[in-house]
């Protein structure tokens, strides 16, 4: 596998993208055009104006970007792709759409069969064992919360620190990863604005400036350096 | 029916429904002992310490407090039940228990018949349509996010109003509700942290001291003061 999933696609004061283009390409070596996947939808944008600000971060690295709605079917489309992106959106609307269009399972054979693959946000997410860590709204049911599994944990993207001041009582982040541990086992890594994993042949390691937040069934949350090897975390 | 629907169960420097004590016997008018759902179990704790807790704050209303789990069965619980409180926690918790023991469609039916019932937080998000307007984290899939339908839209409790100086990039609760809004045609009220929704007869009333903000589909979301009659929201 080859893949970077990232928990942010934008950067504080930066374009869209801007920070994960000088890796394009060498995570999409050689590759001419890529297949994207704006399901996600973020604001409710469409699959065309999507595509279209994923080609022009792309652009910038001399890659093309083809939408994944554009092909005659989303499945050929994901066979045939040379490199993925998926971008982020709601993670809900994202699964919902990956199995009525029958791909999610496409995506996870060709990706573990190494077809690069890059998720930001909700991209991320789908990274992971299931959707249950994702901080979206439900705004569509979809039929299962399971996702690619390309790591053998769950990722916590856009990971916030509790904030001391706050007079608010809404659930903390690390309160809801307690909860998700109630009822579920697998790891979850809690991934700040600009941290991604990157996945090379089949080893994970933590990538970026800051730290990230582990959280274990049973176990005090806890702080990993960048570089880590997230390899055998599970 | 008979109804509050509040946003939190506990302000800032109060104890566990303080603000809400004063109301309980004008909504539970002689009645000794009501019937707790604890299935939302907040930071995951069990359903007696739960149970315990809602005692407490509901004992110094002089009201007794008995959970669903203490009871045969919880459909015979809700049956026989003078009134019922639904605590906060996580939704697809509680919407995942309420259909395992099949008691969806039995509150709904009883608090439509007369039965007064509070929520709070998770309690009040499944007082409207769907559950599709929580904030909470999917860490169990539940068989539907249809709700209790108590008023004709959605609700979003803990409303929190965008930090102008965040240099975070996850969503604003405002850009959700706005995804939602792309899938979904019914009014979302956005219920700050003190406020609730009074159901009297079948009068929709907002109460508390703050004002709440609504959404409704391709609008602009707007502000409503306290006192504002929600009935024909839809």
């Amino acid at each position: 596998m080859k893949a970077i999933l990232a928990s942010t696609s934008t950067l504080h004061n930066q374009d869209y993208l801007e920070y994960l283009i000088p890796h394009l390409p060498v995570l999409y070596k050689n590759i001419e055009e890529i297949v994207f996947v704006p399901y996600a939808r973020p604001g409710g944008i469409s699959h065309d104006e999507y595509t279209s600000k994923a080609a022009e971060a792309f652009g910038k690295a001399g890659i093309r970007v083809k939408g994944i709605h554009e092909f005659e079917t989303p499945v050929k489309a994901i066979q045939d792709a040379k490199g993925i992106f998926t971008g982020g959106g709601n993670t809900f609307l994202l699964v919902s759409e990956l199995y009525r269009n029958k791909v999610m399972n496409v995506i996870k054979e060709v990706v573990k069969n190494g077809t690069p693959y890059m998720g930001t946000s909700a991209g991320t997410n789908i990274g992971g064992l299931s959707m249950k860590t994702t901080n979206d709204m439900p705004i569509v049911y979809p039929p299962s919360f399971q996702t690619l599994g390309l790591v053998p944990f769950n990722i916590n993207p856009h990971y916030l620190d509790p904030d001391p001041n706050s007079e608010h009582k809404g659930e903390t982040r690390e309160t809801r990863i307690k909860e998700f541990h109630g009822l579920n086992s697998q790891p979850v890594i809690g991934l700040r604005e600009g941290s991604w994993l990157e996945l090379d042949d089949n080893k994970v390691t933590l990538k970026g400036e800051l730290k990230a937040r582990l959280f274990k069934k049973d176990k005090l949350p806890f702080e990993i350096e960048t570089g880590t090897d997230l390899t055998d975390l599970n």
